[in-house]
Order: structure tokens, then sequence, then C-alpha cells
């Protein structure tokens, strides 16, 4: 329990203006489902050792931390499940120092995607990791999460580009995981372990990140199918044909609709014999590999091509994949899953999935990252808005996931485990597997202080 | 202390003919300076489950445990320092199963890398991970030391194709780590600890690894250089100039010089005042790209380039390179180094290793991935031929990583640090670092049986 001296304690290590125990509505929520938990009291240190000497108090203190990003989380991860002290990296968001002679980067956790791409921009470099919360998530959530994004299929997800990290370890230690070199090969690779840990194993401060030449230019196309399956097949063609496509995003019927009639500001006319789009970029070899994507798909009963140049363009077309998430969730479907499965069983994962929503009386829309396998599930139910403390929902998510698993896929691409998935990693996962888990984050935590009840 | 029962056991897992107790000087040693030791017993299981049952009884009994590949690795992880039992995977190399609708392929850990290779060039697939060893190397110690070569310059090294595993962990569970898709944001990721973690964690019996569809052509282009430095500082002008370079190696005159006097089959006239050459390789673009890169490589002192466009032309170029380490340990210099930095600061490397050599009276020869700033240095010295055990190498070795650290680099970029670089992670790792790399081994493996003696 918090008390009167650990308020004190804090308001000495950090400004009290930076000890915030009422008006926490913000840090109460994220944007899963619609979750609220308090947690006791908001911290927001200066700097790593700020953070480094408040984890070390909390750890003796047996108070449970919750690390915070911004709050941009579809998991629960930096929901304050337990109450006690939320650590929010928001004030560590001073450092971008680039080295492009290098091509590094060294950012606070608390930057925001969208200002670290601006600020490469200029030096005409590029961190490709653009989850759809990019204008407003922390780099320090993008890691711990290890956010994907449009741009993976052919860049790779965050961790692809986490070369080193400062983290505050849940007994107060603060230290560096790896080294700022594009290879390691140095001792058990600690920066590997942190990406992806969702705050269970310590909070990070600080990222060095590579970053790439950027790329000269880009186009997209928006390509209508009249067949979902067929627009399934189209993904796995499109490698086949050689094209490398820096996003290659699926979209249903009805999830394009959602966003059409919701936002405003997405304008798009859609034919009305249009089951699912695929929005495809390519941004090398243009000429040539847009010609054989327009041969490849033009194979399958497709409409009118919508071709994207200048930003102005791009930005339309991809305002509606940015849009569908906020949208879709607006007009009901509040409970989001991030299923992933190898590319080819893609087209049996949306089948199977719509044939759950019409056993059990549900709605469901899918949409996503199909160049990677990486399907977003969004569920509107009658009667539920939440998934987590649902039996009648988490039975449905079990047949789902029971149904990933058997197309041999797993419980999340890009969105993390946090409070809402955990219940289901036993279904892809071995005990054998979870108990190695559980090894290791009892062995760095083993008072359970860090994130606690999440996870695992 | 292995016993008769010891044996019985094993021989009734296993067929007798796989428990070796006689002829294990092929067992006694890798590649790794001259260093010999042998194990008291050396087994052969022909499955995971196999393995799984001896590892099991090893660490009921607390027989120290050597996994062992294939042998080829350069830091001695695969030497079996406590004696006990070495579990070697050389007869789980029948899988290769490989699914090209998902671009991935499911190989046995035994499985060599030329051979995996092979398979999927049949297929018109490609896995670029290419150490020198690929001729003799498995999958499986690739893995386990995170292994990279000359194409991770462009396509990464092992780690970015290691999508799930099969590990026999200490105390004999069998898990696979993770799923077999391309994103994985579910739970700790451990399979990215198992990489690299050279066997102290597991045993790796199983491998799935993405791939990539087979680029169509590539070239190679041998620059001489008159000056080292100018050598390296081409380096970076070749990213900067838009090159997406599919190898980027370093060699110095004396490199090359060595190799071509000591090996026959390796041919190539060298001129009088070359100091080092850049050998570049480039699959995409090819036309646009060569002419970028010769130009960019023109503003620097250089000698006639050399061109391969045909299997014959770009293997006669590339045995220099793949030779260098075979011929320079035969020319005498035994110790070999596995230094990694920021590319830009490759030339202040080498410079630095040639004081060093100067001051202390014995030679050095440098060459390495160059691109990735993985820069290899091998030692010929007056008295000693190995570094493990001789106070005066470690002495040297020790300012060599102090400068690698000065640097902003680190230990290893590819080969691990196994039994002989141990030494030296105190000059990269803080002490809470070392701390928590040991908190997990000792979670993992209580007793302390799983390759006992290495990385930490």
């Amino acid at each position: 329990m918090l008390t009167e001296e650990d308020i004190q304690f804090f308001q000495k290590i950090i400004n009290p203006e930076n000890v915030l125990v009422s008006s926490l509505e913000k840090y109460s929520r994220d944007t899963t489902e619609q979750l609220e938990f308090y947690p006791d009291v908001v911290l927001k240190p200066g700097s790593a050792e700020e953070t480094a000497a408040i984890v070390k108090h909390c750890n003796e203190n047996l108070l449970p931390m919750t690390p915070r990003g911004a709050g941009t989380g579809l998991a629960g991860g930096a929901l304050a499940v337990k109450g006690g002290v939320m650590i929010s990296v928001e004030r560590l968001n001073k450092t971008i120092e680039i080295d492009d002679k290098n091509f590094l980067v060294k950012v606070d956790a608390g930057v925001i995607n969208y200002d670290l791409q601006q600020a490469l921009s200029k030096k005409n470099l590029f961190y490709p990791p653009d989850p759809s919360s990019w204008q407003s998530s922390f780099i320090g959530g993008n890691v711990a999460t290890n956010a994907g994004g449009s741009r993976a299929v052919k860049y790779g997800v965050t961790r692809s580009y986490v070369l080193n990290l400062q983290v505050v370890l849940p007994n107060g230690d603060l230290i560096w995981t790896g080294a700022n070199t594009m290879k390691f090969s140095t001792g058990l690779d600690m920066t590997e372990l942190f990406v992806g840990s969702e705050g269970i194993l310590g909070i990070i401060t600080k990222v060095v990140l590579r970053v790439l030449p950027k790329p000269e230019n880009e186009i997209s196309l928006l390509i209508p199918f009249k067949n979902v399956f067929e627009a399934c097949k189209a993904v796995s063609e499109i490698f086949y044909a050689g094209i490398h496509p820096s996003a290659l995003e699926f979209m249903e019927e009805r999830a394009i609709h959602c966003t059409v009639d919701y936002l405003e500001e997405v304008n798009i006319d859609i034919e009305g014999d249009t089951a699912a789009h695929l929005l495809v970029s390519i941004d090398e070899n243009i000429e040539q590999q847009l010609s054989i994507c327009v041969e490849t798909v033009s194979k399958f009963d497709i409409g009118e091509i919508l071709f994207a140049e200048t930003e102005a363009e791009k930005n339309r077309l991809w305002q509606v994949r940015r849009k569908i998430g906020e949208a879709a969730k607006a007009c009901g479907y509040s409970i989001e899953e991030d299923t992933v499965v190898p590319i080819a069983h893609l087209a049996e994962l949306v089948k199977a999935t719509h044939r759950l929503a019409d056993r059990g009386n549900f709605k469901v829309v899918c949409y996503g990252h199909a160049g990677d396998g990486n399907l977003h599930i969004r569920i509107n139910h009658p009667k539920h808005k939440n998934s987590y403390n649902q039996p009648e929902i988490q039975k449905i998510l079990n047949q789902l996931f029971e149904i990933v698993k058997s197309l041999d896929g797993t419980v999340s691409g890009e969105h993390g485990i946090g409070l809402i998935q955990k219940d289901f990693l036993p279904i892809v996962f071995s005990e054998a597997n979870l108990n190695l888990q559980r090894t290791i984050k009892k062995a760095i935590d083993p008072k359970n202080v860090m994130n606690p009840g999440k996870v695992l």
C-alpha cells in the first residue's frame, strides 16, 4: 500500500508537480476496449536516473509499478490493474541524437514516433516502423510491444531496428543492454529479450536505433476485389511475382464502408460490388514493379485500380487504412484481436472468422497487414463492449485462437499480450514454454512488482 | 563423474554405436586457435526426443554437457572444457521441409548451411546468411552463435531469419520457442533469447527459418586501394551514394598476399602498390548501382577494378575472401578476434590495431565485413599460438578491446563469446548487465550443467 512517506520520497526525487495523485482519468485508460483502472499515483521522472531511484524504492517497498508510454496500446499493457505507482516516460522526450555517419539515432523513450520520423527526414534518413498510432505513440512503447505497422512487410518490425536499450531493471539497476553496432554476438542478447517484453522486465528509458537512407519515392495503389478470398490469394501471388511491396494491406468492404461513413475527412468512392481492397505501396524500381503488380492482380476479378503518386493522393488512400481502427471502434467493433498466420493461410482465417461470427450471432470486420499474415479482427458484440472479464467473449476468443493455432498462427503479431490476451497463451504455448517465460520473469523481478498482472 | 551406469543408460536411449568413448580427437577441437579438450563421451542422438532424454539424465546426475554442431566455431563454444558428455547434433540432419507458399523452411539443427542453400535454390528460394564456414557448419550452430557472413550487410544476420526453434532445455523439457509467423509479439520472445545463446541455455534441435525469393543475378567487383584508410572511408561513401551492396568486404594487402601465396587454388594478380581491397557485390538494379559504385570509389586513389559476372569469375574473387581465415591461420596468424564498431570508426580501428601491433612486437592482419563494421583481426605472435590461458596475449587483447570500446564497438559481431572471449565482457558490459545475464543463466540452468564454463 502506498503511504504518505512514499509520496514524500517521490516528491524529493522529482518535483512535486511531477507527482500526480488526482485528475488521473487520462492515465486510467489506454486504447484497449473500454477498460479503466486507476493508479494511486502517477510519476513523471525527468531522467533515467530519477526513474531508477523511483523503481528501486518501489521494489524495496513492494509497490506495484506500471510503466507508461503514450497510452496508445491495444492490449492493456499500460493499465494500472493493481493500482500502485504509474511511471510515465512522457518527460523523457528531449533527446534525438542523429549520427548520420553511422546510420544510428539515440532517442529518449518518450519521443513520439512521428517526431523522430520528422527529425530523420530532414537528414534524408528513414526509420521504417509505422504503427497506426505513429502520430502519438512513443518509441519506448513501440519497442516494449515490438510494434509493427504497414512497412514491416518490406522493412521488418521495430525489433529489426533496435540496437541497444537503456533499461531500468526491477531492482533499480540502470543498464545498457547491448552495443551500438550492426552486428552483435556478445553474450546473451539482453536487447532482444527486452524488445516486446511489455514492461514486465523493466522500464526502457533510451533507445538506439539503426536507420536507413530515405527511399526516393513511393507510390500506392488501391485494388478493389469482388471476392475476399481472391484478395487474400493475390497477396501470395504478388510475392511470387517478385514484387517487394513497401506495404501490402487488406481491408474488408465493411471496414472501408464504416470508415468512409463515420469519418468526414475520409473520402473515397467504393464500387457497389467490391468485397475487399488491397492497398499496395512500392518504393523501389517503381515503374517495373508497378507494371508487374498490375499484371498480377489483373488475373483476379477486380474493379478499377486507384493510383496515388502525390502526397495528397497517397494521404487520401492511406487515411482509409489508418483510420479504420478508430472508425470501427466507433461503429461498435470495440473488441480487437491481432492474429497472425503464415500468409497462405490468410484466406482460411478470414473464412473461418466469418463462420464463427455467423454461428455466434455477432459481427466481425477483418483488415490488416496482409503481407505479413497479420490480420486484425474486430468484434461487434450485441451485449459486450469488452473481452476482459466477459466469459461469453472469452469463449468466442478461445475458439478464434484455436482456429489461428490450427492455421499455424499465434495470438499477437504486433499489439502484444498485455492484460487482455494473456489467458490465450496456453493455446499457442506449451506449459513448458510458459514455465520458461515465468522462470525468467521471476528471476528478474522476484517480488513481482514490475507491471504485475500482465503477459504471464 | 561419468559412471558405467550412465553409459549403459545412454546405450539404451540411443544405439551403442552412437555412444563414443574412444577415438574422440575430432570432438576435442573446433576451429579455435590450437585448443584441445576431450569429452568423456560423445553422444549422437537421432531425434529431439532422444536428445531430451539424455539431457534430463545429465541434469539429474550433474553431468556437464557440451552441445556440438560441426565444430567450426571460432570462440571455443563447442569445446568440452569440463570433460563430461558431448551431445552432437550431427545425426539430426534429415529434415529440410520447404514451404514455398509461406516462404518458410523447417530444418534439423544438424543440416549443413550449404545443403540448405542447395535445396532452396532448386525452388528458386534463398537463405541469405553465409558464414565463411557455410560449406560445413550446421544451421543449429549458425543459430547458436547468431552467425553472420558477407550478405549480412544487406540481408541481416542469422537472427533476422529465425522464426521458431525447437529446443531442449537443461531440465530436459522439449519446447517450441515461438511461432512460424513473420510477426510475433506474443509474450517474452524465447526465440530471440536462444539465438546467439551458444548452448548455455539449451540445445537447439530444429529451426524454422523464413526465406526469400532468390535474387535474379549478382555481380562482384574487387577494388584495390593504395591507402588502407581511404578503403575504410569508401565504405561509408558507398552507403551515402545510395548503393545497397549485397556484400562489402575489406581485406588488407597482407591478408590477400598470404592467401594467394599459401593456397594454390587462389589465383589473383595484385598490383605492387595495393594497400587494401574492397570486395563489393550488387544484386539489385545492377547496371545503375554498379555505375554509381564505380563513380564513388573512383574519387579515391585506386588501381584497376576487377569485375566478375559469371559464376567462375565470382568464385575466383570470392575464394580469396573465403580462404583468408584458413590461410592466415596457416601463415601463423593463429589468434582471431571478431571486433565490431560503427562503420565510420573502421579506419580508426584499423589504425589503432596496427599501432598496438607495432608497439607490442607482433603482427596483425585485418579483414572482414566492412559494411557492418565487423573487422576480423588476426594476430601472429612470436611466442604464443593461443590467447586462452596466455597472460601476455590476454594483456594485448585487453588493450585491443579497450580500443574497440572507445570506438563504441563490442567484443564479437558474429563469432560469439564461447570460451576465449568471456574474460573481455566486463570491458563492454557493466556489472549490472552481466548480473542480469548470469541471473537468466542460473534461472534456466540452476545446476550449471549446460555448456558450463562458456560465455558468462
